[in-house]
Parts: C-alpha cells; structure tokens; sequence
C-alpha cells in the first residue's frame, strides 16, 4: 500500500471582540498562531487561506498534511498555546486520508499538490447516497469516468480527492485548485446533468478560499498588518 | 464570455451589547462603517438596505458587485477594521455571480441593475431538485418559460438571478427589486403552481430588505442619527 | 384589491444577565420598551403577550399590524433604542400580510380582529407540500372546504390567516384566538385526520402566547413590577 | 369531560460561568429557585429530577402540573426571579395536557400519577407520521393495542401519555417512570419492531431523568449543598 | 440476565476564555477535573481521549463505565465542581449500556475491554431506518451475519456496541479501537456496499479519539504542563 497523508481542514472564526483588543496585543496573537504554523511547516505540509469577504461563518483556514496524525494533534496544540485561539473558535474541521482512487487511472493526487499555485481553493465535504455503494462495481465506473471526462474538459482546474470514511462525518473532502471561479462556476453547472451528481446526498457547505501567506490570512482579521509593529517584547 | 460580475450579500447582525456603549462611541462605530462602504462605493457597485423589522436574525446587509473578487476581499478586510464589527458578526453570506441564463433570451442582467429605485429587494438562496438537472434540455427550456411568463405579467418587479455553483452553498442567489410587497406576495403564491416550483429544492430564508443609504441602514440599528454626533476625534 | 394590512410578529428572548441589573434599571429597561410600543399602539394595531411558562426560546411576542411597512420598520427601530433591546435578541420573527382567502365565503379576517378579547394567541408558521399547488383548483377547494367544516364545529375558536409568500420564509402565519387551550388541542388533533392536513409540510413551532398587556408581559421577564418603581429621571 | 391537567416539562441549563460565583452567592441562588418550586407544590403537583451525567445539555427538569394554566406561568414568573435564572437558560420546554386515550380501556392517566417513587423519569416529545392520521379508526385502534400488549409485559414500568397539538411542537409528551434502565431499554427495542413503531416521525430527544428533590437537583448543579449554607441575609 | 454495563461518553469543549486565565489557575483547574476523574477510575472503568486536532466541536472526552448509574450521577457532579467546568460545556453527550448482542456468537464485549491499548478510539451515535426493524428475524441475522464476516478480515480493529434504545437519542453507541486510522477507513468504506449499510439512518458525528491519559488530554487544552506548576494552595 503506497504511503498515505492525513489532509486536516481547520476553518477558524474569531470573536468580534478580539478586535477590541489593543493593536498591539492582535499582532501578538497572531505572530503565536503564524509561528505555530511556520514551525510546522518547516517540516509538512501545510497552507493557508482566508475566507474574509467569501464566508460569513469563519475567517481563516489551515490546511495541514502529514503521513501522522499525532504530528496533527501537536500543531493543534500549540495553535491552543497563541493568543489568537484564546479568542476563536474552530467553526469547521475535516480531517481526511489521501489514497488510490477505484475509479481514475490517472497518476493519483496521493498528498496535496505541493507546486499549485492558483489563486483559490475551493473545498467542501461530499456524500453519497447510500444507493450508489449498492451499484455494480461496472456501473459506478462507467458513471464515474463519465463524470471525469467532464472534469478534463476543464485542465486549468486541479482537483484533489481525499477520504473521510469512518475517521470524520463526510465520506469525502473534495477540494479544487483554480484561478477562475467563473470557470469552476460552469464546470460544477455543468456537472449538476451528469449520472454522478444524481448519486450526491451533500456537498455543502461549500467553502471558497483564497489562497495566501498565513501572515496575509491573519492580517485580513483585523485589517492591519503584523509586520507594522515590532515585537512586544 | 461576457465579463461577469461577483455579487456578495453580507447580512449583519449586531450584539445587542453594541447598544450599551455610549452614543459617542455607537456613533464612530457606524461612521467608520459606512466609510469603509462609501470608499468601495467611488469604484464599485454597492447598495445598503436595512433588515430592522422584516427579520429577527440579521439587522442590514451590504449588496457588493466587481468582477474582482479581491476587491470584495479587502472590502471586507476594512470592515473588519471598523468599530461597528467589534460587536457584529455576519449571519448570512452569499457569494455568486451573474451570467447569461440558458432560458431567456430578454438582455442579460449581467450585473445588478444600477438605475433600479425600488424601494425594496428581495432576496433568497436557492436549490433545485437534483432530478430537475436530469430533464431533457428542451423540458427543462419549455417548463422555464412557462416560469417566466408568469413572472412577465408583473412588469413592475425586477429579477435579477445570480449564480453560486461549486462557489457557495446554494445554486442561486435570486433578487427581486420590488414597489409593493404585497404584489410580489401575490407573483410567489400564483408561482407556486408552476411546474418549475416543484422543481425547487429549498428557497429559504427569504429576506425582505428595505433599500436606504448606508447611514440610515447604519441609524437603525439604535435609532441614532450619525448626524447628529460630530467626530470624536 | 382590498386594502391590505401587514402583520409582525416579533419574539423576544431576554438575556439572563438582564435580571442581574439593578431593578431600577430594569424598571427604566422596560418602561422605554412599553413606551415605543404604546406609541405606536396610538395609531396602529399592536398586541402584546408572554410566553413565560409556555415556551423556552422566547419570553414576550409583540404583534404589530399596519398597511404601511416603514412604520412596522420605524416601530423596531424605536425598540432598538429602548433598554429592554441591549439585553435581549429577536428569536423568531414572522413577516406577513392579511388578504382574502381563495377558498372561504366568510367575511374576510382582512386584519387581526381587534374586538378579540380571548385569554390566548396561538401562533405558527406553516408551510404546505409543493404537491398540494399541483393539485387542481376545485380539489384544492373541495378539501380546504372539509378542513374548514372542521373548525366551524369550534366557534369559540377564531383563526385569522396571514400570508407571508416571498416576504418571509414561512408560506402562511396561522393564528388563532381561544379562551380553552384544551378545546384548541382538540380541533387539531381531529384535524390530523383531514386530507388538507396531511399536505402540510411543517407548521412548527406552535407558540402558546398568553394575551396580557405590554406592561404585564414585560414584568413576567423579572417577576417585578414597573409601576412599583418611580422613573429615574 | 373530566378535568384535565396542563403538564409542564422545564429543563434548565446553567450557565458555566454561575460555576465562577461565590459559594455563598451560589446557596443564595438555589434557595430562591428551591423556594419558588416548593412554594407552587403546597398546592399543586411538581417534582424535581437531575440530568447531571445523563445529558449534556441540561442539567436539571422541573415537571409541573395543574389545570390552571395561569398558575404555571406564574411559576415561571417566580422562577425568572430567583438568582439561578440569572444564570440559566431553559434548553427544552414541553406543555402538553393529559387526555383520555382514544386506544386504552385501563384507567386512564389523567394526570401524573402522584403515588409514584420509581427512581427514574425518561421523557420525550413524539411525533406520529402524518399518514398514521389517515388510517381508519379500527385500524389504528389494532396497531395500537397490539403496542400496548407488548408494554403490559414490563409492569413495574408506568407509562404517562399527555397531548401537545397545537399548543407547542410535539404531538405527544411521553414519560416512563422506571427503576431500571435496562429494562426500559428492553422494551423500546422490542417495540422497535411493532407495526405502531413504523408510524412514528420522531421520538427525540430522549430525556433520562433522576428522581430526587429540587434541592438535590441543584446541589449536583455545582457540587455543593444549600445546606452547608446559612442563609446569607 | 448477564450483568450489564452503563458505558457513558462525555464529550468537553472548553471556552476559549479560559485560555485568558493565568496559567496557574489554568494548571489547577485541570488538577481538580483530572482529580474527580483520577477517583473515579480507583473503583470504575474510565478513560480520557483528546480530540484536540481531530474536530473542532469538541477537545477531549471521558469515557466511564459502571454497572451503578448513580456512579456516573456522581461523577459528573465532581466534575462540576471542578474550575474547569466553570469555563466548558458538554457538546456532545452519550449514555449507552452494554448488552448480549442478538447477531453475533462470539464473546460478547459485555464491558468496555480494559486491556485494550490501540491508539485511537473511533466512537459514533448510531440510528437503523425503521424498516430494518420491520424485516424477519432470519433476514436480519443473514444480513448482520455478512456484516460481522466484513469485520472480522480486520482482526486487528476491535469493536464494541452499546445500546441506548429509551435512555438517550440514539439506538447504539459504536465504537472501535483501533491503531491505524487508514485500516479503518479502508473497512468502513468497504463496508458501504453491504445490505446492513443501505439500512442505516445515521452514524454522525464519528469523532476520532487519541488514546491519552487524563493529565494529557487536558494539557492539549493549552498545550501547558499540569506537572510543571505546584499545586497553588
């Protein structure tokens, strides 16, 4: 069995009054929540984006990926030891393994596309009907490759399917890298005609997320800069 | 392809604990608020309309449109900064863009109507039915113009749908630019007969927003005039 | 078309730390929530009630009816500047306008009657099956025509309802007027037999309001009397 | 028709922060809410059960019962001025009625059986599924004697059924008093497979309360005995 | 009648205000929670288990087991004597008994196994469809019957069920022990093609467990050391 990667989704939503704190106390924060994320990066996988102006029900999201979950559990808890999370809250989380697809034979997304670099990712939890797992194994592949063939129509757009069952509510977490929503927009429209989409039970919420430096996605929290203010002490 | 333009509804709510501090401070909060909307309104498209006495969940929402989604970004970012969003929050947001329909041939609404001065919109989020998606394209066509002609026979109201698939929760946002709401009452219930509302799957919540300027959205919230305070600083 | 009258219902739930102020200012609290309500009730329609002890989510309902939507919208804009609204939230909120029934011959409940002196107000909002607007017209009628039947056999027991189609999430917001909350639980429960009933979609919550004065339904919030303390000013 | 009783279920949830007050204060609160509950059962029917380590989302339930409605909003009138509401939030609110059964020929339980010492109550509301309405009469009349067939085989548990439609959400509030768990559970899972089962919408949440008195419900609140207390003034 | 076991899940999440106190207060705060469960485990069955990084609703959970229901009553009332439940609530909350399964021959998991020492607890509320119950005995044993052999080609992945069918929502609490996450993930998935899973009403949320000791599920709240403070008094 080839090496697999645990994907973990942590959608963060701050208390509006964290912005009544002191400009300088916010920079605080945030530069312990950005250095709990950069000591993990140094290391794995892991990227940040915000969600200000796209979501109302969180700010920021850090994806992190790792072949192991305790490496997971730790960066969770020294994000509990920043100021920040003394004054927010984890709105959503997904955690989610990479592994083969049944149904591609294309070369498989096995950990999350370290050279993407599109401007958004667009992510979401997914379930199927429980029909659709009582389908002939043939007839899901057939479904299935027609539902993919629609997606090479679109090559600009990256997706990566990671899997939930039995470690997470969702069965799945579908995410896309793409520069151009409008191009995503049509391609899901797109898709509402297929077979496939017949079998989806859910698939929101639906979270688009702009990619950027966890400085950036900290930053846009309270509209001001961490790099203004020099360290405290 | 058309230029497309991102419209963004962001319904806000403020803690009632907003309405214990002093007028003084109410009273920046809320200019600082409307800068922030006046700044993006020079460049962009922007509305203000207030939800005080329609609903229970939000207070007003600001109705953004530019074919950047950055720029919808950082309008909220210095949101973010204002005062007034030391004490709210946001209780419902919708990301989607418009796009020429499949089944009117009528001029697109491609973006928000600019010279609409109506005194009310309407607004909802909306789901078909996954089997409305598997319909032959001419049913689909037939039972959609059948829609539309019903909407025809009340000239006074404006439609205006825009698109949210793979980019937020729901499929549609759908907005009516409305006189009377009684006569727009009268256009659903008369629609609820059509063969398309059976093929919806969710329209709800369904919010009633009465058009205003920013500041006057803004005084509702605690019945203070941001007049009638002279800046603080 | 007969004039039309909208209908608000506005819940209020208190926030428990309201009753740890000081009882002259909870006094003072209410005496400003009264006072936007009795103005208003000098030229309009407005009833007050408690929900203490019948419901958990909300303490006090106030419903309020005019033709004229900015002054239901002024009413609440005059609340949010009362104490009472600092401490408290709008938890459920119906939106909806009288008009003539399709299928009844009586005289029309055009607005909430205002000689109803009956001890209760029970209050839900309802929403019918989509199938039930497919249905033809004269069947339509031929079963409402038997649901009503029903009620006439209760005459004590007086309905008025309002239609909130595309101003408000709900479809119809159902009330009725009854000294005999156990006579109401009757009727409804014979009414489960009805073929109308089996076309409802949802008609919960189901508020029991006790009718009461604005003064009285504020003081069940505390348990103590506004008239017992002098104003502070 | 014989008198009936209103039966109020109140379930309550303290607020963690009451948990930060001083001991003295604490007793102080609980005897204000003790005092109102033992004042209401000089006269009428009221009983006190914990939920510490059964639920986590109350903590304790006060079941009330009197023909005269007005006399339980009173109660909570008292209730919300006792230092405890101060600091708690009613998380679930039943009202419901006692009524002869259409099904049974016993004796009928017109009202909580005064007599009972079992050491657990296990309530909850009950919807039916609106088709279960509109079999004919002798139908349902078999279904659910054969339901209560299977019931008459657990005769140390005393079933209590009261009638909620149309004065609050449910259908139906259901109680069982029982002095083991385990042989309730027995018996709803061999009801599972009835054909009145099939019929029912919904039966949660599903609340196992432990009998004891309201000073020993509030005692498990924090730990501490009013006792131990003097009274503070 | 075997003896049988209450097996109760309580599932803590803190207030990030708590993060704010000073880390001796903090430090004794966990000393006083890890002390009710540390008495608890002299006489009972108890284990901790963190969630922290695996969801965001929730930071760690006590699992209790006893045959003594007033044991968990008590329990829990420690607990709340604790300085950290003056600053958490239980989000999730599942009170289950053991019982001899109907399906299965083998030993039965009559208690949760204490010799267990995997890695990770997998642990999910659980709801058959109401037609399940409906089927002949004979066709429900083959089809659990194929269920159980899916299992048991993971013999490393260790399941018990407990039931809850009248004492709480859910009709069986489900639970795995096992060491690698992906192995289950992998069983789960291909357990979506089995009969069984077509009749499964729900099985969410599944929240994944890190086996711990009290003192470290706890110290992953802060991520701060209870051993590196003295006790305070």
């Amino acid at each position: 069995m080839p090496e697999r990667t645990f994907v973990k989704y942590t959608f963060i939503k701050v208390d509006p009054e964290w912005r009544r704190r002191d400009p300088l106390e916010r920079a605080q924060d945030k530069r312990e929540f950005a250095a709990a994320c950069n000591d993990f990066a140094e290391d794995h996988y892991l990227r940040a984006y915000s969600l200000v102006g796209t979501r109302g029900d969180c700010d920021l999201m850090v994806r992190a990926a790792t072949p192991n979950l305790d490496a997971i559990h730790e960066l969770h808890v020294v994000l509990n030891q920043s100021g920040l999370m003394r004054w927010a809250d984890i709105s959503h989380s997904y955690l989610s393994m990479t592994k083969e697809s049944t149904y591609s034979d294309e070369e498989q997304p096995l950990k999350p596309r370290e050279g993407s670099d599109k401007k958004f990712l667009i992510v979401y939890p997914m379930w199927k009907r429980r029909d659709w797992y009582l389908l002939p194994g043939e007839e899901r592949m057939r479904i299935m490759r027609s539902h993919i063939e629609t997606g090479r129509r679109h090559p600009t757009i990256e997706i990566n399917t990671a899997y939930s069952f039995g470690i997470d509510d969702q069965e799945f977490v579908v995410s896309f890298n793409a520069d151009d929503p409008g191009e995503f927009l049509d391609l899901v429209q797109e898709l509402r005609g297929t077979e496939s989409s017949a079998y989806t039970a859910s698939e929101t919420p639906i979270f688009t997320c702009i990619s950027t430096s966890i400085e950036r996605a900290l930053d846009a929290l309270d509209g001001e800069t961490v790099a203004a203010h020099p360290t405290i002490s």
